[in-house]
């Protein structure tokens, strides 16, 4: 293996949103795996809003990606060269192997999917961490009850879409807040929402849509952005509701742009919990997540879609094009074999 | 019973923080048990930051007094007439009595007390809504585990003072915060806190102050007072954090002071729980927790604090007392029997 490996890397922190000029297209050496080690070609990768955290030096659950550093992101791909007992060659496999064309893997974090089911791009969206996320930010943070009113944002997205038919399942009714008319009626029509809110479209404001939607109050806001939508929600919180922070994608990583209402009224008036979680702490409860999650898919009561853009140069545009909102479903970057000329 | 009822009403509401001249003595029959009622003579009105909460219209857990109303509180007191099959003449009874020399009772949430192992006070105190609020809200909501650090805001109060030393009991460390020199002794000596921040004198800032005391971070904030405080130890939860909102006396009431950092970030970093209760939701669990309160009472290991103002007009005087922190411990008020002339 002597090819050369293209990578995208860190050229400069972003000040506030990342744009295309923070990311290098870089060429390294293709490493050559050691004793109980795999080489990985990268088929898919994931595009993911956490990557916006990661480039920022700000403090955040992982550490900040070093300047000149492969980007990292889950990706979907198969073992081309093993010295790995439990890897061989010709394996998919899902794990954090970055924006890079192939990666050197120990095996630590990774895990073997079978595509002759699920092709591979779902294991990184439904039946990866997107569908992981919904799936445990809903039931063990949310913990919801039949009857209950489920809030979701970014209702349209992978994570967002698969919280809403999973809240369904459990009896709820739910409510989706989506950027779009297209996706509002997606939210609806594939998704199952009983109500959908296009929040760019709400001259009322978000917090009287949420309240017509929801005239008795909210029980479980499924939050994957933070910020101005949140505020709104937090008052409108019943007795004993849930927020489910899973993402906080409105929010300026500035500090000093983060000025908010309060919250600890609301929450002490409610007796409201409001509770982060982080999926990857959670690697213990795949298997039975990812149980849950295939069965749904299997029998159709889990609805997703895909949005893939082509070329390992397009992920920093795959990125800010799912920042800005502009996809709909999983964004993924499918890696061109044999490479374009 | 023919004596007339000396009441303390609401005269005004108060614009931020509440005054004397909010406050009315006034004068009303003392009425007489139909079927399956009973009056109860005050000996002790509980003092209680809520009533602050209580007296504005702002939206809160409980509806706000009227104006002209009986000012709300728990209070302690004996049956002198009764025509309910539970309640008789004699018997000591602790509920929501309100600031008044006689109220009148269908026994709704009412418990009796027996005042023969301990005095009639400490029911409204230690062994009532106050030790109830530190048992439930650490045990229940924070749920310490053995060698996690608890830091205590108004530690020297009567439900702060009682949520540090059941932590200690739990094997936590225990970091108090209180607002003075004396207090902050206290903590150490009384209630056996590790360490204790006067708040009122750190140069430095609390943040600075709370993490000096607690350098790898905070695994349970017990806070009792929002604001200020509660920001700054928010970025200084360790993973897996929780933050009891128990009161927010240090919010300012009026929504359009209430701007402060957003939460929402340092909750996913730290992969935090933050969540409000109220004890009166909890009346269930109350024998649990009296069980408890008293074994750590008699056996010595729950220390506490009465401080306790004479005569029912000066109730609110008690209540601003208390807003701004002079009393040390639970302040009660005591009514004086046979009235002063």
């Amino acid at each position: 293996m002597t090819e050369p490996n293209r990578q995208i890397t860190l050229k400069s922190r972003p000040q506030s949103h990342p744009t295309l000029e923070n990311f290098a297209l870089s060429t390294a050496p293709t490493p050559v795996p050691g004793p109980a080690e795999f080489l990985v070609q990268n088929l898919f990768l994931s595009i993911e809003p956490v990557t916006r955290s990661y480039i920022h030096e700000n403090k955040n659950h992982s550490s900040p990606v070093p300047l000149g550093g492969v980007i990292r992101s889950f990706s979907a791909g198969r073992v081309v060269t093993s010295r790995h007992p439990d890897f061989t060659e010709g394996m998919h496999v899902v794990g954090q192997f970055g924006w890079q064309e192939y990666a050197l893997s120990d095996g630590q974090d990774v895990r073997t999917v079978d595509v002759s089911e699920f092709p591979l791009p779902l294991h990184l969206g439904v039946l990866g961490t997107s569908g992981l996320s919904a799936w445990y930010g809903l039931l063990h943070v949310g913990r919801p009850k039949a009857g209950e009113v489920v809030v979701v944002s970014t209702a349209a997205g992978s994570v967002g879409s698969a919280a809403g038919q999973i809240a369904n399942q459990f009896g709820c009714r739910t409510v989706a807040i989506a950027g779009s008319e297209e996706k509002a009626r997606l939210c609806k029509s594939a998704y199952g929402f009983s109500k959908a809110i296009n929040y760019k479209n709400v001259p009322e404001g978000i917090g009287a849509a949420v309240k017509r939607a929801c005239p008795h109050g909210v029980d479980i806001y499924f939050d994957n952005v933070g910020g101005a939508t949140l505020d709104a929600i937090l008052p409108q919180l019943r007795p004993g509701g849930r927020v489910v922070i899973c993402g906080t994608i409105a929010n300026e990583l500035s500090p000093e742009k983060s000025l908010g209402p309060r919250v600890e009224r609301s929450l002490l008036i409610a007796r409201a919990r409001m509770e982060g979680f982080v999926i990857l702490d959670h690697l213990a409860l795949f298997p039975a997540g990812l149980k849950d999650l295939c069965g749904w898919v299997r029998d159709g009561r889990l609805q997703y879609r895909e949005d893939i853009l082509a070329g390992l140069e397009n992920a920093p545009a795959a990125l800010l094009r799912m920042l800005s909102g502009q996809n709909s479903g999983k964004q993924l970057v499918q890696l061109n074999w044999p490479r374009p000329r």
